[in-house]
């Protein structure tokens, strides 16, 4: 890695998210970890805007002001689906974010999350409390392993997969493909759930349209969803869902209450709102299905 | 204007947006046209990934490829929550795409467009089409005038007001003032209709706040309602909705279809959605009621 993650200008620091066509930096107040793992370069940098923010390679993967947004979307909307999930298997989420959203289901009896970096959750656990915090619940385990390689391992066990993952450049490039999404459906139930992110409708439209062409050859139910997450580019950011056998939030967004998940960005509302896809992104969608 | 507004890098040249704490840049592939005019610096410039984008004094305010995001949004929420509008009052919108907006309504009697700078007006006819282009409709007025002096002559005139201005900084603060809205409301109808943009709940939340504030004093109904502008900073953005009679949407999202309003955002599900605001939002604007 010769590219430069950490940019001074007039005495500042500022982080470096290079895009081709735009960049977005935020000032450090201070470097509170910086470590180069065999997958990857890691640092957690303290933020005059975001507070503490998890860079992979360069680029906001997590933060302490707006993580909870994806962290929440990604997680309650699949769980909320599935009317009784009892485990769950995320793979990624190395900010441990969607670790601890599942663990406030009083329901789930395993949450097992397989990140292929242990030093992105140990750092994350130590320096990223306001995303990571309090994760000290028996019934997750850790798994530090390929994502890829575990799930082939894995047959009809689990009621939610949940793929948290960085953009499909790099380590996470294999987590966006055909030959993957399939076996997450072979690890799924026959009533299993599924959520990931399918990325930005306006940098990366064509992943999006992708992830949604491949599980919908797979899945009874694929619909995407979207959301904010105002420290990623462009903002408008989309997620998929999918199901072997149930509607989006056919576990009833009551639940949202009954359990009392005490979020942050979701509520029932938001949930309900999510489905609802800008007019060109439906256009997107609607122009697949006519090709 | 010491400032710099445009910064060469590597041969190339960005824009600069100088935010306290973040910094979003844009490459520019030319600059259409520069202006200094005697209220702001005015800049037309194609840049790689948004294609022409309307700058003033150095912050992005309209884009080729997302201008419509903001402008369906500001426009259609209230011209769809008015049973019946004849008439509808534009101050600011420079980009002309409010104007624009509104003028897809056939039932539209006269659109007032009261600019500050005329000079914004021309450039954007002439260099920003995708987001002003087409208006040529005799209903819209232009009148080149100060926003805030101009709504203070005009009493029970209109069924509908919408403010369309940049950031409360320079030549818009006074347009976030209790007396200017107080002047709006008097310039409605007594079932009179008004939205404006209540700017980031990220970045500039005490805005947000504030304009729902002083809104709720003055009128019967009062909502935010939320979009994602991906050229805006943190994407997450807040409008206001008031009215003296009508609850938000009174006017029928049927009327969307009905009309052929041909949106590339809005459609009648994101016209449901955006009132659902996140959780933090709502316990922010709870929080004032108890205040």
């Amino acid at each position: 890695m010769d590219r430069q993650l950490i940019q001074e200008q007039d005495g500042e620091l500022w982080t470096v998210e290079g895009h081709p066509d735009i960049k977005l930096s935020y000032k450090i107040k201070r470097v509170l970890a910086e470590h180069q793992s065999p997958i990857q370069h890691i640092m957690i940098a303290d933020t005059a805007e975001f507070g503490p923010v998890l860079v992979l390679d360069g680029v906001v993967q997590s933060t302490s002001k707006d993580g909870f947004i994806y962290n929440e979307m990604i997680t309650h909307v699949p769980l909320l689906s599935h009317p009784n999930p009892r485990n769950v298997l995320i793979i990624g989420g190395g900010d441990c974010g969607a670790a601890r959203e599942a663990a406030k289901y009083p329901n789930l009896e395993r949450i097992d999350m397989v990140e292929i970096d242990e030093m992105v959750v140990r750092l994350c656990l130590e320096h990223l409390p306001e995303v990571s915090g309090g994760l000290s619940d028996p019934r997750v385990n850790f798994i530090f392993d390929d994502g890829v390689e575990y799930i082939k391992r894995h047959r009809n066990e689990y009621d939610v997969v949940i793929i948290d993952c960085s953009d499909p450049i790099g380590p996470a490039t294999k987590l966006f493909t055909y030959k993957f999404y399939q076996n997450a459906f072979l690890a799924l139930k026959e009533d299993g759930v599924f959520s990931c992110q399918s990325e930005s409708p306006i940098y990366f439209s064509h992943v999006m349209r992708g992830t949604y062409v491949k599980l919908a050859k797979l899945f009874q139910e694929t619909r995407l969803y979207h959301s904010v997450i105002p420290t990623y580019p462009g903002g408008l950011w989309t997620f998929a869902y999918a199901s072997k056998a149930y509607a989006p939030l056919a576990g009833g967004t009551s639940k949202w209450k009954e359990y009392g998940l005490g979020t942050k960005f979701v509520n029932e509302g938001i949930l309900r709102a999510c489905f609802h896809l800008p007019e060109f992104i439906k256009q997107e969608l609607e122009a697949l299905g006519s090709e």
